[in-house]
């Protein structure tokens, strides 16, 4: 068996990623469309060492579609992806439209792959941030409970799209020649500079991507009643996002117990031993599919808190590869689980 | 009156902005004499338009120094600052060498100039990121109590010292020119990077630079109960830092009432208009001697909880700045408190 697959946003970061992720996996695609914007339609991308044309979304496109990849906005996700299940297509979406609608399984394959087979023909990737912080809290969650957690993100810049990707660059090539940064896509420097702003911020005086946080984490775990207060952080650091959790659970996590609930989770790697300079770092996470964690110990202020650091790249893990491994789950693929176990 | 004062690391990022500051705040000084290792002495420094020579620092050189401000390390400062108060000097140490020693007040004069009174000769400077942080939670304590903290921390290279600045500096320096970066200060690259690692690890999975925001928070605000879990985190910005804080209160503080206590503590800045981008970062608070708060909301997560954004010049209130207050309050100089209210 092989499939028909579109990437919807192919220029993007995430995109991009996507045609490189299902190369890597070597995803069963016997044809790809990749679509994009008018500005970007009649540029080419390449795919397994063959050249595919960009082509411009459109109403119709979809016809013969089997999966349909979505990174390329809410605004176009809510326009395309019910034209894509209309024309049969599954559609797996990376934007933030569709993930709390109780309709749409939120999917982490190696969390709650169960969930994706009540699929209506749409299925949400999570928030990049949401997904490295849950890896981390799911078999820490089916051990204890959690019921609080205070999460603080550090998010590279590719959260915003390569356009912020390209932020960064040319404003520490311009701070490299003494000239002055221009902040175009962020609304102040970012280069050795920190945002604590992502999102648009609510009357609560939290952003939408700090809700992000509990909303989705309650989805994913089923776990209506958790907390999860966030601070969410924009840092000068390319693709890697990184979280420090402060987590409260129902009974008491001992640091060795919870070293050997993360080593033995899928897709999670267990990078402890700070005598020898062994965290997690941005720098380590960047171009892998695992999630990596680290900084465990039992919380100094809490009974039953347990901390730690908690790192994956965010176009891969947060983005890219969760979308494909959604894929790879409704094709029956030998579970993303195992995959990530490479 | 005016004073001889010295410098103890006068070559060092903080010994640098004692100076300036110094100059800036127009303090009374009658004699500078400037210390700094062997391999820095002969090098000359410029105070108030004129050229000091740097002394080496040795056995007997405290004669007839009336206040001396040491930001040599804990082993200079281990080992002379006994002697310049054994010498008649007044001591004002940043390192970590005495902040525990309970015949040694931990000053922030805004918060607790009292505690300066009982010193016999030796005061110190608390830890950079804990007097960030506190300088928010005391006017917080006072209206609520504050009984826990969860912070996590987003620490400037200058808390390295000037070779931490220049390391920060040299490896984007290499990756603007497409060279491989060298890490020589930091175990890991710190340009683009982020390192959950500052001092050394405790057996408890802690940092030192960790525990020192629950300990010398505890002395300063004299509250030995308060608990404090924190994540201090080395990132790519040069000199302030940076805490997301989430704290508990014995009674609720509503957003208003953060804002209002906020505003009138001196040395703290109210900088929370998220609407209009405004919130504390790193490129406001550099080269200020206020604190910046801002991101202030209601915990989502916890009745009486709440969360905000603090930022200090980690030189200057972290630091010199605070070091150079304490010496105003000992000299009797109108309160700091004043001062920095400009």
């Amino acid at each position: 068996m092989s499939y028909t697959v579109a990437i919807v946003g192919v220029t993007g970061a995430v995109g991009q990623t996507m045609l490189q992720v299902l190369e890597e996996r070597k995803f069963p695609v016997r044809e790809l469309h990749c679509f994009a914007s008018e500005r970007s339609a009649g540029k080419t991308v390449t795919f397994s060492g063959e050249t595919v044309r960009v082509e411009r979304l459109a109403p119709g496109v979809f016809r013969g579609i089997e999966i349909a990849l979505f990174s390329a906005g809410s605004a176009r996700s809510l326009e395309f992806a019910p034209q894509a299940v209309a024309a049969g297509a599954i559609a797996i979406d990376n934007s933030s439209a569709f993930r709390m609608d109780p309709t749409v399984p939120l999917v982490v394959p190696e969390i709650n792959a169960h969930a994706a087979k009540g699929h209506r023909g749409l299925l949400a990737v999570p928030n990049c941030t949401t997904i490295v912080m849950v890896m981390a809290l799911k078999p820490l969650h089916d051990a204890a409970r959690v019921v609080r957690v205070v999460a603080t993100s550090f998010q590279a810049v590719s959260g915003a799209g390569a356009q912020g990707v390209e932020e960064l660059r040319s404003q520490t090539l311009a701070w490299a020649k003494g000239e002055p940064m221009e902040a175009r896509v962020f609304p102040h420097p970012i280069a050795f500079n920190l945002l604590p702003h992502i999102d648009v911020f609510l009357d609560t005086g939290y952003t939408k991507e700090e809700m992000k946080l509990q909303n989705e984490t309650r989805k994913i775990l089923e776990e209506p009643g958790i907390r999860v207060s966030g601070t969410t952080v924009r840092v000068p650091v390319f693709t890697a996002h990184s979280v420090s959790v402060h987590a409260e659970t129902e009974r008491k996590v001992t640091a060795a117990e919870a070293r050997a609930l993360f080593e033995r989770f899928p897709g999670l790697r267990l990078w402890d031993d700070p005598e020898k300079s062994r965290y997690p770092m941005p720098i380590l996470a960047e171009g892998q599919d695992d999630c990596f964690v680290g900084r465990i110990r039992e919380d100094c202020s809490l009974e039953n808190g347990l901390a730690f650091w908690v790192v994956g790249d965010q176009l891969r893990k947060g983005a890219a590869t969760n979308a494909i491994q959604i894929a790879e789950l409704l094709i029956g693929r030998p579970h993303a689980e195992d995959q990530a176990r490479h």
